[in-house]
């Protein structure tokens, strides 16, 4: 089932097993806290996770949410790992990873079929030579090469229903290429919270919601910081852990 | 030098007295936390304040910058008010204020001269008939019956040379409209800080600051806490009070 390069970890907070390799991009805590942010409905509903590499975001969803998920990269490699770490936590039935491309993701998912878009897409812009990587898999989860940031708003405003939501972890930094993506797509931001490394520290994380046709108001929830000393925060290990 | 219904109040962390009065909208902790939020050029430089109401942010800002201070509200009363503040902290010839529209303040400051514009504008669009107050001065104060948002972002675009600074307070629900009205009007937001009245609660108080045509690059700064249980917190102290 594995891959010789390849290693299984423990999702953190869950019983959930991913299957990851150095060779690719793996999880982040950024999914970790995506997953936990985004709003999802309890017990049905149509849930789809944009960029979803090796499978993170749905995986951890999955606890939260008797709905159905599909979760959707480029990434041929991603897809096969994601596929098969599904399949190693029995979710096959409840899990559907498709390798797409999100600019045409409509001709494979259809319009205004979902209840909820979760993502955690590259962060850089492709202009920023500093930040490349050489592994071109590493560079396509962090820059903006085959997905941008209006690439996943679009997408993620023709795939949900109206009042839909939208939900996604990025950089403050970006913040206001972000709202105005959203703005232009209609979807509406309506929660958002910074997370921070620790007091005193710069946002170094955003998470952000909004709403398919929602009307303005935006709520900026209490600050999470993630380490206090070389510990997580009682917040940041509820969030992570759920303890 | 006082009316019958006046009263003098000292300015927070400062020895300067401000004139107030019970019919009017009194300074609040927003035009202070602006005040000291702002960026301000030390040895020399021209500053304004738009809809500065009893002046209580240009005053502050006397303390931080030997530059030239203007300061502008379209509230004749309240002009008066501010001038004879000015006059009794000796500062008659640091700070102008002058009884002007923001919407035509070009053809009395001309366009381009000035380095910093500060703003703690009315918060509340006109529609939101539920936060309107019958008492006509502080309707003008708070809602945006004569002054909008974008008429505060033009009219500080005008007035700043490029690279000159625009620093505001205002309310979080309308971040999103306060980005894309600067990023219109070309002053890039840079800088914002989130005031929350205590741990665990929603921000209430947003601090932005943009720069005119400058790059895009946001930096999200530490929260502030106001609020730890009936006291100040020590940031709340520092930033009000200096100490």
């Amino acid at each position: 089932m594995y891959q010789a390069d390849e290693r299984v970890d423990y999702l953190p907070g869950s019983e959930l097993k991913i299957i990851q390799s150095p060779h690719f991009f793996n999880f982040s805590l950024d999914a970790v806290l995506l997953a936990r942010f985004a709003y999802v409905p309890i017990q049905k509903g149509r849930l789809v996770d944009l960029c979803t590499g090796t499978g993170a975001v749905p995986l951890l969803l999955s606890e939260r949410t008797k709905g159905d998920l599909t979760a959707v990269d480029i990434q041929e490699p991603l897809v096969e790992m994601a596929k098969r770490s599904v399949k190693l936590n029995h979710l096959d039935k409840r899990i559907d990873v498709i390798d797409a491309d999100v600019k045409s993701i409509t001709s494979r998912l259809g319009h205004g079929g979902f209840d909820i878009v979760t993502c955690n897409p590259p962060y850089f812009p492709v202009s920023a030579q500093a930040n490349h990587n050489e592994n071109d898999h590493l560079t396509i989860a962090r820059h903006e090469v085959s997905c941008t940031l209006d690439d996943v708003t679009r997408a993620a405003a023709q795939l949900l229903r109206a009042g839909g939501k939208f939900a996604m972890v990025h950089r403050p930094e970006r913040l206001v290429e972000i709202l105005l993506s959203m703005k232009e797509m209609r979807l509406e931001p309506k929660r958002m919270q910074f997370v921070y490394p620790r007091m005193g520290k710069e946002a170094n994380t955003l998470l952000i919601e909004g709403i398919k046709n929602g009307k303005p108001g935006l709520v900026t929830l209490p600050p999470l910081y993630i380490y206090e000393g070389e510990e997580y925060t009682r917040e940041a290990r509820q969030q992570i852990y759920g303890c």
